[in-house]
């Protein structure tokens, strides 16, 4: 019997707001305060669930200034949100970012291992690197780490909590009350690390969990990025643009593993996708235009500052060349920023015309009916572009039209489960659990 | 009308084991996997909430080895933990051990208000130093922070946290969907902190919180430690062994906050207790002979070592004198180890002499039937011993038999309440929302 290759799902929750979506919270269906609302997060995880989906998505940020886009003021902190999810939801998995620039590998994991724990094997791991400079203000430090030192740092620190994962051999804790072993020391491994980043003992104080490992996710599109994600990630965030940029970056990061020893299938291209669905082609196309209509050009200007270390491109006119930033956004968003530099270089844009290609190029390549949206993404699926979707939640009704209209049709076409296959994330996601390291140990 | 003072009450939740009680896992009632077990918490956390407790208690620990008591090895980390129990309960408070020594002050601020969200304002954090030197070895540090670089780095890491729970005002977020306003930008306030230990910009990423601030809790005997918790805590966690030594210790503590500027009503002094209850006195006093007889004086003579970073007593002459341990002990708990150096000092006592009182003094002032427990923690409350206790929570039929026995007895007598006054646990305490700080900003 061969196992068919199937579409993965996941939900981005976000209360309100996302990256050009700043009117959402005026949306009647969402509630102002949906980003500190556990009860909204639970009801869009139920549904997501019942829809069979894979996973709930949480990002992150820790730089706020007044200029802040919704989200970033007010929010939950991800692993504090999933935990609460993960006693209200029963086979949904539940990732979370956690930046490895400002946090001890020794706390995510246990932070990780204990959600997987709580739900009985369903974390998944966001792994970010932190692209906003300013969150080093809030953590001690003058100045961000430098772009390698940040990637260094990732790679090291994921090794670190992995290692800290497996402090415990599956059968480490008999629980026999009949011989009274409860514990068998033999099988606990402290990991003993020293490292150019992290120094770190052992052993964790939590058994392996049901995964083994919780999953890593992790984005990234730059030279580095790319490197870190093909080393360790399992399933990559990204973002779609046309179907050939799709596949070239899924071949890229397949062959960038393959080349590393790894197994291609276990790395899972799932890039972010927000679909406009209405009942026919045209007033898909209609609510399109509305949508993009009410994007706000302001908004645009300042998060196109973002990249580049929040930099306020309102003190510029508008309508003169595009500004010459220097290095500026080397130790921010580093790829992106580049792009931008590139794009008005090679175009002779303005900064007018450069804000108003970001908005253009945020359009959607998912429009219309459910029939033309499935087709869609079925098209782009068949085509290796992703293996599968992370879906931008916002309001209820629109996400119905996903998951009651796109997704009977993949379904009938068996592009989509019908049923979970398990009840970890690894397990639906078609992931192996990674043996015990048989490294030697101290 | 005058408000009557009320006992508060709350629930150390420990999964299996606590200090000399390694063969609770053995227990047929309690799962061998309790400490892991979400269901095990949620389960005893409805229980206490239905007898109307406090709060929870979730205590912590962070250096592990072979010998480590049973709940040391495997455990959730407790804010993981609350965030799932917040969900499935209404009204009981949820308070959490983080250290000061190895979190970051943004992290602790923002997990603790996000647990305050989430739960509608139960939350409350037991503030802890870290005593098991050993723990620095997880957090890159070959040695353990001296004891007056411990105290400071919690004074200054409350504070912090604190300021950043003020980082906005109740109303900065009006969400006012017909105005379009979803946030008043001059409500945002940075902290611009940079201390001896900390440097901190802010603002934090989530509104102000539904009790303006989780409840600080705080143990510690030393004088640095009774200074900090008179400087910071609204409630101490400590021991009670007689009522004079406890009304002792909270009028000290009292008066080092009135001292303070503070109301002393505003620190209330919560010992930990283990009752043992029976139907009757004499059967009560024959359990507490069972309990004792099942102790075990290796694993007793083990634990002695903790208060000096785990030094291990089996390698000395059970007859001979206690051994002369110069400063051991100075970088873990202290106080607990210079008691211990006194004891034999003062006694002659030889190291069996010394353990064996160790296993003497966890006796518990609270045998008897239900009816004798209820007048003692009554003569205690009244005597000023204490403004309430913290119960252990082992079997579930032994809780019952406090929540069952005992506390009938005191609501009948108005020591108890029938009925929360409040959703929050500072509504509960007694204890008043705090104004946001009034300091000049930047």
């Amino acid at each position: 019997m061969t196992i068919r290759r199937q579409l993965k799902l996941g939900a981005v929750l976000l209360g309100v707001g996302g990256p050009g979506q700043h009117h959402t919270w005026l949306d009647p269906e969402i509630p102002g305060d949906a980003s500190v609302d556990i009860r909204w997060y639970i009801a869009r995880a139920q549904e997501a669930e019942a829809a069979k989906f894979d996973h709930v998505f949480i990002v992150d940020s820790q730089f706020i200034t007044p200029d802040s886009p919704h989200h970033y003021l007010n929010r939950l902190e991800p692993l504090t949100l999933l935990s609460a999810l993960a006693v209200h939801t029963t086979h949904i998995g539940l990732v979370g970012t956690l930046t490895t620039s400002y946090n001890d590998p020794f706390n995510v994991a246990r932070r990780l291992a204990s959600l997987d724990v709580i739900s009985g094997g369903r974390a998944g791991w966001n792994v970010v690197a932190t692209g906003d400079g300013g969150t080093a203000g809030n953590y001690g430090r003058a100045e961000h780490y430098d772009y390698a030192t940040r990637y260094g740092r990732a790679l090291e620190h994921v090794r670190v909590v992995q290692g800290l994962w497996d402090s415990y051999e599956d059968d480490a804790f008999p629980r026999d009350k009949e011989r009274g072993v409860f514990f068998d020391p033999t099988k606990q491994h402290p990991l003993n690390h020293i490292g150019e980043h992290f120094s770190v003992v052992g052993p964790l104080n939590i058994q392996r969990s049901p995964q083994g490992q919780p999953v890593i996710f992790q984005a990234g599109d730059s030279e580095e990025g790319r490197d870190l994600g093909a080393t360790i990630a399992e399933a990559i965030f990204t973002h779609a643009q046309t179907v050939e940029q799709g596949r070239a970056f899924a071949q890229d990061i397949k062959a960038r593993a393959a080349a590393k020893g790894r197994d291609p299938d276990h790395v899972l291209i799932v890039p972010g996708i927000s679909p406009i669905i209405a009942d026919t082609d045209e007033e898909a196309r209609d609510k399109e235009r509305a949508v993009r209509g009410g994007k706000d050009f302001h908004r645009a200007l300042k998060e196109l500052g973002r990249p580049f270390g929040w930099h306020d491109f309102s003190r510029y006119d508008l309508d003169a060349p595009f500004p010459e930033l220097g290095d500026l956004g080397d130790r921010s968003f580093r790829t992106q920023a580049e792009r931008i530099k590139k794009l008005a270089r090679e175009n002779g844009y303005t900064l007018r015309e450069v804000v108003q290609h970001t908005l253009d190029s945020r359009r959607s390549p998912f429009v219309g009916s459910p029939r033309t949206v499935a087709d869609e993404i079925q098209r782009w699926f068949e085509a290796g572009a992703f293996d599968g979707v992370n879906i931008t939640v916002n309001a209820p009704s629109e996400f119905a039209r996903f998951t009651g209209g796109v997704l009977p049709i993949l379904r009938e076409r068996g592009v989509v489960r019908d049923e979970y296959e398990a009840t970890t994330l690894r397990g639906n996601l078609g992931l192996p659990i990674p043996r015990t390291s048989t490294r030697p140990r101290a």
